[in-house]
Formats: C-alpha cells, sequence, structure tokens
C-alpha cells in the first residue's frame, strides 16, 4: 500500500533536519570544548620558544593533504563505477566524510587529547579524523546504491563513536600498534559495513540488477579513485608514524606493497577469466591491498622483501575474493557486499593484522636499535617481550573484529528505523531518486560555424544548426 | 549582413597574434627586470651562511602545489559542467591562467617586490601569481560559454593590473590583512566579472539555452573539479600566511569552515528543492563557500567554533543564492552569471570580509599574545587600536568593490572592441566555435574478438566487426 | 590460417605467468640485496645523533609524491584520449610503472647505490624508480594501441636495463648535469619507443583507423593527464637537485617554461588550422613541452628570460611537430608514433639537451658563487672548464640517442618473439581485446521516482520505470 505524498515529502525532510540538528549539535560542543593546541594558537605557540620550522604542521600536513585527497577523490571516484550512481558516490562520500571529520575531531579529542577539560587540536587531528571518515566510507561502500542520505548520516553518527571506541581500546588501552590502521581502519570499517548489509538484506535486489554494472567511462571515472588512492597511500600508512625514519621507512614499505600487489592482481586476473582478459573490478580494488596489508607493519622493519611478499599475497586474496567468494557471500551469507569491501579491506585487514602480529613477535633490539622506542615503547620500556606485544596485537584483532560486528549489527537496526527513507527493491543504483540527474548524453554537434559577424546583424547571418555526426546516430 | 569569410578569418588571427605579441611582451619585460631572489639565485644564496633547511621552498612550496592544483583543475573542471563547454572550460582556463602567471609575475613584482631596479621572484611570487590568476578565472565564470578566447586575453590583460593595484592598496597601503583573499581574490575577482557580464547583457541568450545544462558525465567531470577544490583550500589560505602557528590555524579553520559549509548546502539544497532531492549545482559550487569566507580570518584566532559558524552561514547563504537570487540577477539586474560567481565568490567574499571586520576588532593582546605581531604588525607595534584596524578591513572592502566595478565596466567596454570575435547568441556554450571537437560517443562495441595467429595470416583470420551491444541501442 | 583456440588461450597464459616469474625473481633479489639506507633504518637512524627534520623524507617526498602523480595520473589519463583504449592506456600505466618501479630499484641500485654488498634505498631510490618509470611509459605512447601487455612488460624488462646503463654513463662516468632528464628520461623513451615502433611497423594499420580518433569525453580524461603533468612539472624537475637554491630555482624555472610553452601552443594551434580553431592534440600535448626542454638546465643558472624562451620555443616546435611532422613520419619513415612522443619528448628533448649544453658552457664563478659546487661540481673543483663541461653535455646527448636507438632496436625483435600475442591490424586502438569492456552508453533514465512506502509493500507501490529523456532520444 502506498503512503501519502505528504507522508512521503515529510520523509524526505528528515535529512534537511538531522543536518542541521547534527551541525547544530557539534557547533556547540566544539564551541564549548574544542579549542586551538600549542602548535596552532597564536599565544601559546609564541609562549615558548620554538623555531618555526619545528611546527608540526611542517612534518604533517603534506602527508594530511594526500590523506585527504584519497578520502574525498579517492573513495568518492572508486565508487563511481556504477553506471548510474556517480552522483551518489561522489555526493555521499563528500557528505558523509564532511560530518564525519567533525564529528569524530569530538570524539576522538574526548578519547585521545582531552586536557584541562577542552579538546585541543592540530594537523594530528586533522588525520586522525580523515582516518575516521575512511572507516565509514568503508561501510558505506558494502551498502552503496542501497540506502539514503538520511540512513548513511546516522550509520556515520555510530559509527564515529564505535570507531573512536575501539581505537582508544587497542591504541591506548592494549598499547597495540597500528600506525596505518589495518584494524582500526579497514578491518573495523569492512565488517561493520558487511554486518550492517547484512541485517538489511534485500532479497529481491536482482530488481535493479540491471544498473550493478558499469559503462565505458564510468569504469574510467573510478579509476580516477584507485589511480589516486594507490599514489597516496604511502602517506596515509605515514601521516601518523614517529617523525624522520618512521615516516620514511612507512612510505617505503607502503610503496613497494602496492607495486607488489598491483602485479599480483594483472597476473590473477588474467588467470582466473576465460579468455585471459582483464577484469576492471579487480584492477581498480585488489590492486590496492597492498596499502591495507602493511597498514600494521610498514612502521615495522618489515624489510622491502617483506613488503613485496605481503602485497603480492594480498593482491592474490583480493582478486581471488572478488572472483569466488563474493557470488558466495550475497548466496550463502546474504551479505550483499556491492564495492567488494570484504575483498579489498576485510580480508587483506585481516591478513595485515596477521603481519603485524609476526612482525612485532620478531623485533629484537638489534634490528631496531635505539629506534625501538618509537615503534614498540613498551618493549623498549622492558615493559613487554616481543612476543607479549606479537600477543596483544592478535588481541587487538579480536576486539576490532567484535567492536565492527556488534556495531554493523547496532546500526543495522537503527538504518531501519521506520521514519527513514530508502530506494525500494527496484530502485538502487539510481542516482535519480536522491539528486536531480540530466540524461546521458549531449546535443548532438552542430555544424561547424560559418564566420560570423558579430553584432546587432549576427543573428540574420546565422544558419539553423544542423546535425552532423553520423556516428552518434547510428 | 554577414561579412565575408576572409574578413572573420582575419579576425581569427587576433587570437595568434596577441598571444604572440603578449609572450614576447613579457618575456622582454622578464629580461630587463626579472631576477631570482636571495633563495632562488645560486651565488645569493650561498653567499649567506644559510642551512639549506632554512630555505622558504620547504615552508611555501606544498601548500604552492596545492594551490596551482586548485587552479588549473579545480577551476577548469569545475566549469567543465557544461554539456557542450569542456574543451573550452578546461582549455581556457589553461591559457588565461598561464598567461595570468606571466602577467602578474611583473604587475604584482613591480608593486610588491622591486627592489634596485629588479623584480625578484622565488615560491612567494608563484603564489601570489597563481592567487591573481584565480581571481582572473573566477571572473571568467561568470562570462563563461559567451566570450572568445581573444576576448578572454585582454580581460586578462586589464584585470591582472587592476588586481595588482587593489591588492596594493589594501595590503601594503591601507595595512589590511587578507591572507587567503577574500576581498582581493573572491570579491574582486566576482564583481570584476559580474560588471563585466552586465556590460556585455545578450538579450537574446535564450537562443542558447538548450546548451546551458549539465549532462551526467559532465557533472561528473565538475566534480573533479569541485572536490579538489574543497580538498586544497586549507592550502590556498595558509600559503602565504606567516610560518609556524600562522600556516598551521590558518589551514585549521578553513577545514573545519569547509566542513560546515558542506553540510549546511546539503541541508539546504534539499529543503529548497520541490520534493528532497539534491541540486548537483549547490553541491559543486556552494559547499565551497566555507573556503572563501574564511579567506580573511582564517589566519587570526577565528575559534574552532567561528570557522564552523562561518561555514555554515556561508553554505546556505550561497545555496539560497542558487536557488533564488541568480534567477533575479538575471531577469532585474540583466547580469547573466554562467557559473554564480555571485554566489560562490561575490555574498561569500563579502561575508568574508566582515567576519575579518569583526574577528579583527576583537583582537587582543591578550588571544594573540606574542603572536600578534604576525597577524597584525600595526596593533602590535601599537600605530593602531583593534577597532582602527576593523575600520581599515571595512574600507579595504569597499576598495575592492570600486576598483571591481570600475575595471569590470572597463573591461566590458574593451571586450566590445569590434575587431574581437565571439560567439553569436545561439552559439553560447559550445565548443565546437572554438575547437575541433570530436563526437559524443565511441563506436559501438565489437565482438569480442576470437584468439587470433599473429603475423601475416592474420587478416584472412579476421573476422568482420561485429555490433554486440543492445543495452546502446535500445 | 587461424590457429586452434588452445594455442592461442596458451598464449594468453603468457602474460600471468610472466608477471608471476618476474615477481618472484625481483622478490627473490629484493631479499638479497635490497636494505633500508641510513635515514629509513630504526637502528642505523637513530645511531647518528640526527635531528629528525634532518631526514632526507622532509625535503623530498612531498616532490616524489608529484612525481608519483605525474606517472600514474598524468601518463595514463593523458594516453586515454583514444575513444576505446582508456582501460588500456590507464591499466597498462599502472601495470607497467608497478613493474618498473621494482624492477629499475634493482638496477638502478647496483649502478648507483651498491656498497657493502647491499642495494641502500629511500626517498631517493623512489624517485629515481619512478623516473625510470617516466621513461617506459614515453615509450608505451609510441607504440600504444598496438602491442599487449606481455610485449610490454619485456619491453620494460629491457628498457630499464638501458636506462639504467645510460643514466649511469652520463651521470656517473660522463659527469653529465641532467636532472630532469632531457637525456636521461625524454629523448631515451622518446627514440627508444620510436625506432621500437618503426621495427613494429605496420603497414595495414589503417584498418583500424575508425578507432584512432577521440570522442568529447574521451578527450576531457586525456586532459586530466595533461594538466596533472603540466602542474606538478616542477616538482618532477626538482626532485633530484640539490637542497635549498637548487630545488627553489629548478622549480620556478620549470614554472616559467611551462607558462610559455602553453601560450605558443595555443598561439601556434590557432594559426596552422584551417579556420583559427584549435586542436586538443596540441593543447593536450604540446602545452607540456616547456617542462621537457628545461629538463636539463633549469637547476642552472637559466634565469627566468631564458625560462621563458625555452619554453616558447618547445611550445611551437612541438605543435609545429604535430601539425607537419607526424604525418610524414610515418609516410617516409615508417614510424607509427601513437601518441606523438617525436613531438613532446623527442624533439624538445634533444632541444633540452642542447640548451644543457649552451647554459653549461655560459656557466662562471661570478654567476654561481659557492654554488657552482651544487651545480657543477666538476667545474667548482677545477677539473673542467664550462666549454668542457658544455662538450661531455653534448657528448651525453650522442650517448643517449645511440643507447635509445640500439635498445629500441633490441626491443622490437624481442617483441617480436612468435610466442607473445598481440592485436591483429584490425583490432588495435581497441580495449575489448584484453579487457571485459562494457557499453558506452548507460541505461536511459527513469522517470522521477514517486514518494515510496519503504518496507514491504514498496513493491506494489512501484511504478513501471519509464523513459523519459527526450534529449538524448532526438
Amino acid at each position: 500500500m502506498a503512503e501519502s505524498p505528504r507522508r512521503a515529502a515529510g520523509r524526505r525532510l528528515l535529512l534537511p533536519l538531522l543536518c542541521l540538528f547534527f551541525q547544530g549539535a557539534t557547533a556547540i560542543l566544539f564551541a564549548v570544548f574544542v579549542r586551538y593546541n600549542h602548535e596552532t594558537d597564536a599565544a601559546l605557540w609564541h609562549w615558548g620558544n620554538h623555531s618555526n620550522a619545528a611546527n608540526e604542521f611542517y612534518f604533517r600536513y603534506p602527508s594530511f593533504q594526500d590523506v585527504h585527497v584519497m578520502i574525498f577523490v579517492g573513495f568518492g571516484f572508486l565508487m563511481a563505477f556504477l553506471q548510474r550512481y556517480g552522483f551518489s558516490s561522489v555526493g555521499f562520500t563528500f557528505f558523509l566524510a564532511a560530518f564525519a571529520l567533525q564529528w569524530s575531531t569530538l570524539i576522538q579529542g574526548f578519547l585521545h587529547a582531552f586536557h584541562g577539560g577542552h579538546i585541543h587540536v592540530g594537523v594530528e587531528s586533522m588525520i586522525n579524523a580523515d582516518f575516521c571518515a575512511g572507516a565509514v566510507l568503508i561501510s558505506f561502500g558494502a551498502i552503496l546504491g542501497k540506502t539514503g542520505p538520511a540512513q548513511l548520516l546516522l550509520m556515520a553518527l555510530l559509527e564515529v563513536v564505535l570507531f573512536g571506541v575501539n581505537e582508544f581500546v587497542l591504541l591506548s588501552l592494549l598499547g597495540v600498534r597500528d600506525a596505518g590502521g589495518s584494524m582500526t581502519i579497514h578491518t573495523f570499517g569492512a565488517y561493520f559495513g558487511l554486518v550492517l548489509s547484512r541485517v538489511l538484506y534485500r532479497p529481491r535486489l536482482e530488481k535493479s540488477k540491471h544498473r550493478q554494472g558499469s559503462v565505458y567511462h564510468s569504469d574510467l571515472f573510478a579509476m580516477i579513485g584507485t589511480i589516486f588512492l594507490w599514489i597516496f597511500w604511502p602517506s596515509f600508512n605515514s601521516a601518523p608514524t614517529s617523525l624522520g625514519d618512521g615516516q620514511h621507512r612507512t612510505a617505503l614499505n607502503t610503496y613497494y606493497s602496492l607495486t607488489a600487489s598491483t602485479l599480483s592482481t594483472f597476473a590473477l586476473s588474467a588467470l582466473v577469466s576465460r579468455d585471459g582478459r582483464l577484469d576492471m573490478v579487480h584492477i581498480q580494488n585488489a590492486a590496492l591491498a597492498g596499502g591495507v596489508v602493511v597498514g600494521t607493519s610498514s612502521e615495522m622493519m618489515l624489510t622491502p622483501f617483506g613488503a613485496l611478499a605481503a602485497g603480492f599475497l594480498a593482491g592474490t586474496v583480493s582478486t581471488l575474493g572478488y572472483k569466488f567468494f563474493t557470488p558466495i557471500l550475497e548466496s550463502k551469507f546474504k551479505v550483499q557486499d556491492t564495492c567488494g569491501v570484504h575483498n579489498l579491506h576485510g580480508m587483506p585487514g585481516i591478513l595485515g593484522a596477521l603481519l603485524g602480529v609476526l612482525v612485532a613477535g620478531l623485533a629484537t633490539h638489534e634490528a631496531y636499535g635505539d629506534g625501538l622506542e618509537n615503534v614498540f615503547p613498551l618493549i623498549a620500556e622492558g615493559q613487554r617481550s616481543a612476543t607479549s606485544q606479537a600477543m596483544h596485537q592478535l588481541f587487538g584483532l579480536f576486539v576490532t573484529l567484535m567492536f565492527a560486528s556488534v556495531g554493523g549489527g547496532l546500526g543495522g537496526l537503527l538504518l531501519k528505523l521506520p521514519c527513514l527513507d530508502y530506494p525500494s527493491d527496484s530502485q538502487c543504483y539510481e542516482d535519480q531518486v536522491y539528486w536531480e540527474a540530466p540524461g546521458a548524453a549531449p546535443l548532438p554537434l552542430p555544424s561547424p560555424p560559418a564566420f560570423q559577424v558579430p553584432g546587432e546583424h549576427e543573428d540574420t547571418a546565422q544558419e539553423p544548426l544542423r546535425v552532423e555526426e553520423p556516428d552518434t546516430q547510428a
């Protein structure tokens, strides 16, 4: 039974009202709690006798900007592969991430940078907020095309909180190392989204099947996302690591790992196809698994060979996942994973966590020298053995999976609230549900214009436009 | 009465001739006046006993590169939203900005960096020239689709000079603070372009109405521009500010302001539509207003809350402007503003100037400590009170509006010179007037190729290509 | 005579097998030889008493990231101008460059950074490997559309080795200066590719002529490549130069040169066309020649005027090359140069080498002061006169041309190995040969959806989707 247009229109009002309410609430919380830290505040910075060159800004801001590109261009365009969902992919990424940046500045601030009643912000809080937005966008990838923007906003509201708590438990309570977020970002974001997608399972989604593929140019738009993610991933993993050798080594390891995942993805994509042809879905996604898999370990003494091996493995597992596991995930586990986040973030995230367990367990004073303090402070201070650190890392993975699963379940229930608008089974993957979308093809070309007299008489001189483009009419 | 093709072809010759003449002239002026500054000259740099790490390059070049992306990718693709004007949007942006960089290096150099008979250049002159190019591109946005490249070149010739003079009056004579250019760039560029568009008013522009909208993929290209502008705006505002806390705080404030303008744009866009659907024009443009509105004040102690509030307001005003004011601007004021620069740069620029008045007026020694010297040197040196600085800021806005209006008027007269070529009323928003433009659709897909013997016999083995793509033919 | 599908499918297997074999081989070589250098190794970095701010990472990583964007986004999308070859252009760029990064880390490492039995890696090896990948991609541009991925992989295997040897001869043995690679990258890559293309000459390539042009949106994708290359070229040339004034001056010179090549390209493109209209091929390519032509000399005291003049000349030569020389190259010299790399990299590369000869020959102690040590160490140490340096530079160009020609010839023979798969004459410039390529057009738009009751009854409420898009059907 169809509801009245009035009631439906009322439901559409929920998005702007939620936006305005949340923006008002975060603004008030910002007014009460958020302050410049000692490197952004004019008085505090000039209080000490600092050299301007020592400001954290110069060590982290270029990496921050690279991360920022990944979040907004990378995720946004990567998800624009669907033929009729580019506006939503890029637009909702923009919207969700903008909200998540504000909200996670507060949540992470309360948990990590709350001193004297205030949250202190600077370039590190900008990086951390972008990381949290990354996790939200990974979850978005699992439910892409099947949710409305008000639902997504509520998902972000919940996920940012749980992301912050999980990150706090791992990094602050358990002393787990996870600079590039194999666990806190990729594993958490993927399983949160997958469980949420399970709760929102649509048995009749095949009604929108015809819109679930790409078209030629939408695949090229998606490659913009892929390539920017790939290029800047070394900055992603190294953005929060310790200065000096820490950032340098992290970037280098990630760079090697990504080259290897790219080669294994091309190899496997050709191998598993009927006729040796490459599949854009694999190239767009699995080639990035090398960045995910070294998220935990790239700041460690992974060695360049270790980075290659890890990347190779991740690209292989991810490609095989797209080919063989995604169909099973839907048919057996009733998880409809639009972007295959299980293959790009889920499995490689878990592999990355396990690789972190391994590399942490192998840490020695000899290999790290005085740098051990930066990478494994608890081992350097004698509070933990390498084996104990490895066990804590492993426990961190289980904690993350638990938070993600419970959170995704709660999120699914939240998104089922009857007041929320979402597309029907036959309207999935369609921009026009939430956007004023123009048609696909431009006007046919006019004939090349004859030279004209500009000025008053031009219109009499103007010949009617003629269609002269047989290609597009064929 | 149509002119002869010969005379018209002659008019087309004007563009290359102007280009060659201007390039020759700037080259001669460069030869006579432009010299490396003490940080780019091999002998001068090594004369002093500098640490290489102290070279300004390392403090400003990453930000410069971000600004460079905004000017060429950001503006270029943002204006590519029109269905048949992508070549011109991206191409003329490229062309105009390249010219403006050279020309404004000279103009700004004469006004700001002329010592001992020479202009001294380095990374700061690169940033300043890019900023001037930004103002030219804002004006271009107002007349997009209705002008020829020779007209645009003359516009840039004039506008760069007036931009430089206005900037000199504000920054050097009045002691106004405007790091991110709410006044000098956005307000100036917008009103210059709007007045110019008024002078070039075309009463019969509806003859090109059918080309004035977007198509699906052109909107996605425009989003490339939007997102890169959004991402790098913190670098834009912070590129010229003082080192240390200055750049850090400016970037942080801009980042917050942009998140708020994004949320308010999504909220308002859904609110003002008939059925709750979002409008790409708003998302592509109004979401950026948060960067414009803190152009003046983001280097000041705006506070994170202040940044959110300013961004929220700017996104709201800008979206409402697109919805309600743009139609009035055309019907009542006879200003045809193709990209809505009044909504994105004009009103938010004025708001940003007023916000600067407010924040400057509230400046205290307590809030800025010893950092006051960097942000408000005249207050720190006791030459001015905060209130006096605020009054100077306000006066700077009026000066800018005056320079922009008079300049735009002069520009309009200049562009009406009868020797200049421009599209007729029915040829507006059409690439083919100035570009060799190919058709819109690729060839239909061939059937998947059968495996072939490479080598001499391949052609006998080759089956004719068959069309096998029912989707595109439907 | 057609071969059996089984034999053909076997040939398709070669790509994944080669990938896996090469990845295995480089991984083993990495395990044996590649080690972190003293700035990336935790123990080595903390052994010395360094300030973290002194880590090379902070001086070169932002430039490296810009170079990385140029290699993967710049080259990839620039070559996506063909209407049906975007997947291959972007995808094979991704694939080839990923392989080249690993392989050239080894080759360049053995030649330049082999100490104590190990190759030591850090941000400089990352930059150098990206540069080598650039040369491979230039060669790829000459044969774009006419080769299979296994052929390309073998080309890269050979070219990386010869690139490394040529670079070693020039920089280490001859003491040639070539920071931005006018010789080692552009001239080498271009003539390697052109000779290779000559060996693979296809007399019946006109069978694929209909696919050799662009379509409207493919030209816009190509402009993404162009603009990112243009923006970041200052970082490309300055990435490996000496710190301080060296990087600063190099970036500044490149920036000026590019503005001039852009203006001369627009001028010449309009001049040489029948009716004054601009040609996208020129704008996409020749406008970049200003970056190539100062590759050698931008670190020298070229002067801003010198940079403008060089850029102007390069843009002019390159545009005229596209217009007049490319057809001759095919008809007389039987070189089918898909992307016109002779015009963008070949001629401007040679011009750049000659400009380097000139500027080196003019070097004086007075002009460079104590900075002479950084730019021309052999002159500063009294081992060489400026004239002698100039002669060495000139000899370097001849060596490069010789290596490139012999290498390209060898490469051509290698790529003719009968076991390698390649497209037939009528299948060139077609993605579907190696990719699962979807159709070009999205589904027609449905009518705007009526508001719906979400939930169980939605499907009865759902109206059938109607086509309502008269524009695209006209």
